[in-house]
């Protein structure tokens, strides 16, 4: 018996929560971030919450699991570009390690948060059972985590299933990494969201007509496409589409059992992932499109502490 | 010390060879296929090959490789579909342990021949040292193999790596597969000889117009293009920038070390691989691209021998 401490870290808020073997949580702790405090203020918060959570905990503490948005070195257990923190090559692991003391000799892994999410998913959530698995969320972002033959799969250089950046339309909108068209550019949240509004700028009928069209977001396309509105429905249709495409390549070059999907747009369900099966069975080949079941994200509001723990729970069991 | 018996199996020809761990051939021998004459008399003709090498060997045998181009079941040891062979569902391993008898007791590994071919690269070719690789195979078809982590990976299916079917111009070529514009309509030997014969019938001038229109193959192209004929080298550089577009996803998506061409196409050397580059640096994340070579197949002639054998001295490594 023992609990690991998950630690999902983002650039509003700390989320950590004590998380059991078996996925179930024992107790939480939450602190806003404040990045504009600073790096060591942030390491801070963190710890407030490992001790507020070693405090409660009935059992000894295993290990400490960290998710975060951005590019990670999970051997050295460095934050290597977190946007959303203003973080570059912040060496997080031994920071905290330091700052812990001497008395802290459980493992701490670091990784990015849909590395983190993927191995949740397959501990605890939609993914329990398979081996071959790609978690993809669709957010602000698009990014993905994957599973191959029940480990985690990281690439020569931790950047393998960079999902979000495929270019699928070289002509298409410019995206924040400097190229064009990307799969982010065509399905994330604020793609839908400039979709929406440049629909309506158009003319075209809509139940959002009535908010104001600057600040409509993709929560309120995809609220008005389940409520049945045709031009939302529209909208998430394409943007499952281009989502499909990237897919079913990823279908064709990794033959997963599962694609899992969540993040804020996942809220859409069979809205958004019909247009991906349909996509990936017209584009994947004919066997590997029947050996994948694409479906919701099965953990709720506290996946990103989930699958931070299951970062060290997933490390012990190999 | 030992060997290991490596066997191309092809719709023309078996290749067979001893294989010491070190890669180097000791022996080889080869027959006809002679397809027509049925599954019983393909297996007696690899079992000639495997008694006439049996003979030769000065250490003791360790163990039976064989690559087949096809889809294959590797843990059952069985050709699921291979169209040159014209068979289905046949249980390769089970027949040749059955006639090789009870005093055959090695072990028998049956694969696509592009996973053996990304091993036999991976220990004794141009991936020596790389743990993150893909071979891909340009050629009447276009095909590819992975390891990742240092391990050969099938997927749930084994229907990983199938790069030759990734769509890239969904109103292009109708593809062998039933699809349109998968990579193997773009960028193959018979692709690359119709664009040939098409710029020839539309009137481009070349140095192949002196050659019969309809006969034309991809071994002249690539030859007309290493002579410097423009509209060779143009048919050759649209090929690889093809090739780069699909294998730019396969670098987001897995992260790869080195990605190694090989196949009757890969004779054009840098006038394929050139656009290819190209393309990957354009298309890929900078980091992913950064980390990735892509090299030539350094493996010759008995490459098929050497990669059939290299199924069973990887497998004996771990």
């Amino acid at each position: 018996m023992g609990y690991v401490i998950g630690v999902d870290l983002g650039g509003t808020k700390i989320a950590a929560a004590l998380v059991a073997r078996d996925g179930t949580i024992a107790a939480q702790a939450r602190r806003s971030t404040h990045v504009e405090e600073g790096v060591d203020a942030v390491i801070e918060r963190i710890v407030d919450c490992i001790h507020e959570l070693e405090a409660q905990a009935s059992h000894p503490i295993v290990g400490l699991g960290i998710g975060a948005a951005g590019m990670t070195d999970s051997k050295r257990g460095v934050i290597v570009m977190a946007s959303n923190l203003k973080w570059q090559d912040v060496p997080l692991r031994d920071l905290l390690a330091a700052r812990l003391g001497r008395s802290w000799t459980q493992p701490i892994q670091v990784d990015k948060d849909t590395n983190a999410a993927v191995l949740g998913e397959m501990l605890y959530g939609a993914g329990r059972g398979a081996k071959h698995l790609l978690y993809v969320t669709v957010g602000t972002g698009v990014g993905g985590g994957m599973v191959l033959g029940g480990r985690l799969y990281h690439g020569a250089t931790e950047g393998a299933s960079d999902i979000g950046h495929l270019v699928l339309e070289p002509e298409g909108p410019v995206c924040g990494c400097g190229k064009r068209g990307c799969v982010e550019t065509l399905a994330s949240g604020p793609a839908i969201a400039r979709q929406a509004q440049k629909a309506l700028s158009d003319g075209r009928s809509s139940t959002l007509s009535t908010l104001d069209i600057e600040t409509i977001t993709a929560v309120e396309v995809v609220r008005a496409a389940r409520e049945g509105d045709p031009l939302a429905r529209d909208i998430l249709s394409t943007a499952g589409q281009y989502l499909g495409i990237a897919l079913a390549y990823y279908v064709d070059i990794n033959n997963p059992e599962c694609i899992i999907i969540g993040g804020g747009v996942s809220a859409a369900g069979d809205l958004l992932l019909e247009p991906v099966r349909q996509m990936i069975a017209v584009r994947a080949l004919p066997n590997n499109a029947q050996a994948v079941r694409v479906i919701l994200a099965g953990l709720g509001a506290s996946s990103g502490e989930i699958g931070a723990a299951a970062l060290v729970w997933h490390q012990l069991q190999h």
